[in-house]
């Protein structure tokens, strides 16, 4: 035990590391390994001569606020362009009074945590989810409990079912997490059935739904079905959250939520307490950045280059992995997810030897499944590596595959 | 009650709203009001023409870092560059290693609020001390005791026997939160003396102790005492929390934390599920404001500058203020703290009369004290108003005052 560790709270006892971030740190030092770890954007396509004169034109045109503290929920500004982005792409009309902007998606996933998870609580999530929205909700203390996915999403049924049972118990979940489009780390898109039922249910049982959305706006598949739980949401019980992170760059870090009108308040002193208010600064770029055309001109540059890179991913899996393998066939995000129905297959225990000697990385599907299952999935992040790694790296997974 | 209120945990159900942060707004939309109210670096200050520069630089030299997600901790450039500006300034030696970057020392101090502090925990802290804090602490469930000031800042003598009475009913605190110079709200600074006391007292009771250091880099007295707690540090338990909002600007927020190195690994695990981390684009920009010397020279215009209104505010107060009022002189910082001496002076009940009818705006000092006391103080900001402003507030205030 560490000097101070009688001191630390039940919650950050609780905290692991993350399998992505420690895999980061160990690949980063290593140019001979083909990652297909992490969930990064390819730097390559950064629009940075427009963001570097956008970045001194508004500190130069308005540094006196830009510089300065501003309101907690975000400026005016930035809320507003939010407001309209978010009309116009996914036809959600949204007061800018009810967008709170957040330090990228992962705080706004933390502020609601924070918000209702008491030790003890049940969270719904989809299984596979979201690593680090699965290890923030248990380390608040939740029991999270993971309802199975298909090719169309969620299963809605077995949803039902749970919160049948759920409620006989008197346990229903304090909310139901999902990420509809282009699902993390499953690829797979939810039906627009399913977003109906799932809304249906959120209604009989009286639940937040909170719509994790950070992929849906560049879609490979233009005839996708990808519309928005708000969209459908008539009794506003939706907390919808989205981010800069994929449509510009994460290293601004701008996120944003918005929630039913009656937790913006609540939210908004949450925020305040967390780090009073997201950098001004990155929130006027954000702005400008919207409202010039140059987020728009970036989500159609990397709809083309990882729709293309999916592309590639997919026909490297059919040409080299095993028939007893299956993966998705994602029309957005980042990620392709693959089970491998090899017996006793482990990609937890296989990953220090897919790294050093196959020169390979993933991230083992295990830590993203609520119930502990999946230790023979992985997911591969195709935005990141070139088109030559993507063939390479899969190739050498697949000697990994066949070998074990 | 509103529609999801059943749904929400004790910590955001505990949190009210600022009283200083709600006063923004309001006099916000006033050019009348003359605002005393707010902790608000002067923007004409801002060093807007270098920042526009770096801003660009930074995008344009190497954009692929910074505008792409980081460490954790924070880039290690930025993290360098402040443990060679705490050295410097400071005389502590740190390890790159050991610092990570926050958004604002805000969320440095939310990080510790939640790594320490379960329901029913004691904490202690100056009384009065900082709003933010104090109300944090407690909506994690903390029983904060608070220690009187006077001109020599904590009266240690009150901790020793605050922690000997705590220690007797096995309730000792989960960490000592200070402000040891130009305290906020109080402009105090803590003797050397007590500033050994107290490590001493940490020692003895195995305590750890979070010093808050945001305004020790511009003192207006340069024999001025400030040996900071970390450098008295020989056992490795002082959290030390600083941010470029007060030298640099707020509105790109980085703070920093630099915890015992026990604690490093812990809180960088809290900060993944927080944020991932902090905006990289910032964390180059004062990295590199450090290095070209912006910092410092801003630093020397806000010392020159806040002494000068430092002055005029306290030539006010000696002209127009009653002689039943006591005020501090602080040595630096951006506060001064007054107490009125009259019956049932309430500065709490006054605020809306002295917005609406006297036109000039504090923060009453009640909120800042853990005891409930303080009805009769108020706290006065100088860096903001011009000095115009300083004067002619400071009249209105000594009339509102008078006529209480």
């Amino acid at each position: 035990m560490d000097k101070f560790d009688h001191l630390l709270s039940p919650t950050i006892r609780k905290i692991k590391a993350s399998e992505i971030r420690e895999l980061l740190k160990i690949i980063g030092k290593s140019k001979e390994i083909i990652s297909f770890a992490g969930g990064i954007p390819d730097p390559k396509y950064f629009p940075k001569k427009e963001l570097a004169e956008i970045a001194k034109e508004v500190i130069e045109d308005f540094g006196d606020r830009a510089l300065q503290y501003s309101e907690t929920m975000g400026v005016y500004e930035c809320r507003k362009a939010v407001a309209e982005f978010i009309y116009r792409t996914k036809g959600v009309k949204t007061d800018p009074d009810n967008v709170i902007i957040t330090t990228g998606s992962q705080q706004a996933i933390d502020m609601i945590a924070r918000a209702f998870i008491v030790p003890g609580d049940k969270v719904i999530t989809e299984s596979p989810t979201y690593l680090a929205s699965l290890g923030l909700f248990r380390a608040q203390g939740a029991d999270v409990v993971g309802i199975k996915l298909d090719d169309h999403g969620m299963k809605t049924l077995a949803l039902e079912e749970e919160l049948k049972k759920l409620k006989s118990i008197d346990a229903l979940p304090k909310f139901i997490y999902v990420i509809p489009t282009a699902q993390n780390p499953s690829g797979v898109t939810m039906s627009l059935e399913r977003r109906k039922h799932v809304m249906e249910l959120a209604g009989k049982y009286d639940l937040i739904v909170v719509e994790d959305d950070p992929y849906s706006f560049f879609l490979f598949d233009n005839r996708a079905e990808a519309t928005p739980l708000k969209y459908l949401d008539k009794e506003d019980r939706v907390i919808y959250i989205s981010t800069a992170s994929k449509i510009l760059a994460p290293g601004i870090r701008i996120g944003w939520i918005m929630p039913p009108k009656e937790l913006v308040r609540r939210l908004e002193l949450l925020k305040q307490y967390m780090d009073l208010h997201s950098p001004t600064l990155n929130q006027y770029i954000f702005a400008r950045a919207l409202d010039k055309g140059v987020v728009d001109r970036h989500i159609e540059v990397v709809r083309r280059v990882y729709k293309e890179k999916r592309d590639h991913m997919i026909a490297g899996l059919e040409k080299y992995f095993p028939n007893y393998t299956w993966f998705s066939r994602p029309i957005g995000g980042l990620f392709i997810f693959t089970y491998i129905f090899k017996e006793d297959f482990d990609a937890g225990a296989l990953l220090e030897k897919a790294i050093n000697e196959y020169k390979v990385a993933y991230v083992p599907g295990k830590s993203f499944h609520p119930d502990g299952g999946g230790a023979n999935s992985m997911r591969l992040n195709f935005s990141y590596p070139s088109i030559n790694e993507i063939y390479e790296g899969v190739r050498r997974l697949a000697e990994l595959i066949k070998n074990a």
